[in-house]
């Protein structure tokens, strides 16, 4: 393909983009495929002699579209959104025309300078305390997703504390025995609603992992009390804790931990790293009505959110910044002779590969860059509030049916989590409007009880209609289990969302739960 | 920015990558600025109102074009090349367009798919034992870069040999001290000329590390012997040897490790997880010639190379393919509830997220898929063979000034690398032809003798020959010190790569070769 038939070409495919972004609210959100669908659509090899771009541009309808999932769609309402914007697909474009492994600063110094840039603009866009900018002692780095920061700031913690302790030994065999000692008593900590990405990040840096309660009565946030609690009760058993990650914006609930109270537990535990994991709700701190949450961060380590998820930015870019980026550059730097050069042995240049596990890097901050200056300050703000206006809006809808529905966490960050309520006749429950952490083990240990029945009835329904309203595919929602009580999930939050989709579920889910409700329990068709 | 809008600046957006792509080779391939340039280019943070396309397209110019080392450029012929097509460039399109974090397969079903369609494409490509198919239990997945994808296999095999070691022991505390305990004596072990992502990746891991010996006089590769003795010296020390990256083209001089040799140890070391790194030289397996090197691979647990960067994928494409992927997903599987659902439950579909550190994923097959079918079979064979080519006349070229050059190693994959000769009257080395891995610790130890005097001349001509060549900025070439030989290595290998640069930048070799040594030593600027 040379210059001339790339014009072509990609003009077609900016075209067939408009206009698939034109249509997207028209399409069922979900695939109609089942597992295994793709492969008879394809040969069993690439082909000989290469094809023109005409048929393989006509293969994208008849082979892929079908199975894609559209999260650009305002119906979209899953997981937490993965926005994409025009600005940002113009920013990948000219990043994949520039296209280099920018593993260091000669590489391409446009890679490098803008991303130290963009980054110490959008710490001042969120509230971020002056220590994460560059100009001191810290810094921003694009990294891929929260999961690749979690497991970053995991494994320089656990050899920053190793550092620190071991200090004064002289190199050798003695000392590696003892830092393999001391890896071996390390444990990383997460809230019990933190992302799963904390887990895997000490499966991966090879520590033990513990979680710390977050219970209903403290809105499923772990508090500055709960955590010193969990400290001491592993200390006491001869075991280190060394990490903890922070949620601002949990994944079932979006609900925020005690980030103030949080901030005095590492006062006092200065070895104990703590990573705020901020992946969807840091979106929000782009409005000063929450930058608030930002205050406590100066007595953390380090701090990071998805700008894919909320910001308009395409995937991937997870915008993580650090206090002190020696804390990072002691674990990951290492610089042999051929990635040698004047401008880093004399330390004028940042090497962002000393900041993060893989070696190359794409160039991310262009679509950052494209994004802020597109939108501006005022235009994410308003795209923010809108969205938080549309959960409010959801919430309303939903409470205005009690008879069908109890809200389990009031709109937060655009998200709303509620249940169905168990078909007439079923016990009152003592806690409906106040969901209990104790439930899972109540349902297994007192399963006559009138709470456990009024569980297992609204569990029932909510499971039926949440999985009914996903097989119809127009909308896509989530549905989680959080201590015994199974909950719908609905997070409006793509770039054309609007009241009248949020309206239309609404709708749906009191036909689908009314109709669930008038028929007996047994015939309702489990999915499994 | 509305669809229309999007056409527009998105035809803009293409016009002037097509112009740049035309304009590549005018060029000079390595910009001229200093570090800082760009931050005194823009204000101190994103603007309050958003701006317009024009006024941030007319910034490429002129804030990023400036710091832009130009990878595709026929003149660039460092490091390894990172090669882009015009087709992965439309892949790249369509997946902005599909943006989402396509973590499990419900989440668009042809993400996944797709993946697992085009690696078994590329693993027949390239002539890879059956063993690595997704038929059997093996299978290939797209991850960033050959670092990510070697950290990736080394914490699995980490993990692999504890699950082993402890079947029998039931889980709980004394377990996981026992696990600990057993991770503090693991060595993880690759060439002294791998990658450094491999000592970087047992950093993550928290393993110990270990050079395997790769003399000049086994041609810079590590023999089967060679690995033998490393792990039996280090069980008699009572560790664990427990991974070892065999490398197909090393950095320095694209060496490849005895393949077959190593493939007896594997067979004799069943729990020793032997990876192969053909980060760069991978692409070569497309042409049956090279794919003898293949075969021993049965005996291996997992192999990549970087579609990246000689196969015309855009960054970052790793292909990673192993032979039994429950060695991955027995570490990397975490199934919370809001990521369970009824496919993945069924055993129906492939989840790579368990394959990987990270949770979400781009939808990258798309590039690959694009790539395969433009250039099909033969043009791909047909782009390494070019390059190969290329490789080997410019070897001749060296050769026929013997006065001038020395080369190292021959062209191999098209990577050549040379010194030069050092300044007349310098003595005659004893192995000018045939670098010694001894010479390091012969400079040391040896100062005054005639070889250590061969070499300190020669290391500082060539030094100030390539220091001379990258300050021009017209061409970009590497170099690497090895056995305490100063070398520079010539690779070009970009798609529009051709015998006339190569000729250009030799007559540039003789012409500075020669001013540098007409003058005394001392005249020599010494660059930092």
């Amino acid at each position: 393909m040379d210059s001339s038939q790339f014009r072509q070409a990609a003009h077609s495919a900016i075209d067939e983009i408009a206009q698939y972004y034109d249509t997207i609210a028209e399409r069922p959100v979900l695939p109609n495929v089942a597992p295994g669908y793709l492969r008879p659509l394809l040969p069993d090899g690439p082909p000989e002699e290469g094809e023109e771009w005409t048929e393989i541009q006509a293969d994208i309808d008849r082979v892929i579209m079908p199975g894609i999932t559209h999260w650009q769609s305002p119906k979209y309402m899953a997981f937490y959104p993965c926005n994409s914007s025009f600005p940002a697909m113009l920013g990948d474009m000219y990043s994949g025309a520039f296209n280099a492994a920018a593993f260091n600063w000669i590489c391409s110094p446009a890679v490098t300078e803008l991303e130290t840039v963009v980054m110490d603009w959008i710490a001042k866009l969120v509230g971020l305390p002056d220590c994460y900018l560059s100009k001191g002692e810290g810094g921003g780095i694009i990294q891929g997703t929260a999961s690749e920061v979690v497991v970053t700031a995991i494994v320089a913690a656990r050899e920053r504390i190793i550092r620190r302790r071991l200090a004064d030994m002289p190199e050798g065999e003695e000392k590696l025995d003892r830092m393999a000692e001391m890896r071996g008593k390390l444990v990383a900590l997460g809230s019990e609603h933190a992302h799963s990405a904390t887990q895997k990040g000490a499966i991966i840096a090879g520590t033990r992992f513990r979680t710390v309660p977050a219970p209903e009565e403290t809105g499923f946030r772990v508090t500055g009390a709960a955590l010193r609690k969990t400290i001491e009760e592993l200390r006491v058993k001869g075991l280190e804790p060394f990490y903890f990650t922070a949620t601002l914006g949990s994944t079932a609930h979006c609900a925020v931990d005690d980030l103030e109270g949080i901030a005095e537990v590492a006062k006092e535990n200065p070895d104990v790293w703590i990573h705020v994991d901020a992946a969807y709700a840091g979106s929000a701190l782009v409005c000063p009505e929450y930058q608030h949450f930002c205050k406590p961060m100066e007595h953390y380590d380090s701090f990071n959110f998805n700008l894919h998820k909320w910001l308009l930015v395409n995937f991937d870019c997870s915008a993580f910044f650090i206090k002190r980026r020696r804390d990072l550059i002691d674990t990951y730097s290492i610089a042999p002779s051929f990635l040698r050069n004047e401008f880093t042995d004399k330390g004028l240049v940042t090497d962002y590969r000393d900041w993060q596990i893989p070696l190359g890097r794409r160039f991310r901050s262009l679509k950052v860059w494209f994004v802020l200056r597109s939108y501006g300050v005022n235009g994410l703000r308003a795209f923010i509030r809108n969205h938080v206006s549309l959960g409010e809006y959801f919430e309303g809808l939903i409470r205005s049916r009690p008879d069908l529905f109890t809200v389990v966490t009031k709109a937060a960050f655009a998200l709303t989590t509620f249940h169905v309520n168990p078909r007439p006749g079923s016990p009152v429950s003592t806690s409906a409007n106040a969901p209990n952490p104790a439930h899972e083990a109540y349902l297994n240990d007192f399963t006559n009880s009138a709470e456990a029945e009024y569980r297992a009835s609204a569990n029932e329904i909510t499971k039926h209609v949440y999985e009914t309203i996903n097989a119809q595919r127009e909308f896509f929602l989530t549905s989680a289990v959080t201590g015994g009580i199974y909950i719908i999930r609905v997070v409006s939050a793509t770039p054309n969302a609007e009241e009248k989709y949020l309206k239309q579920l609404f709708e749906l889910l009191v036909k689908t739960a009314e109709e669930g409700l008038a028929v007996p329990s047994a015939d309702i068709p489990t999915r499994k």
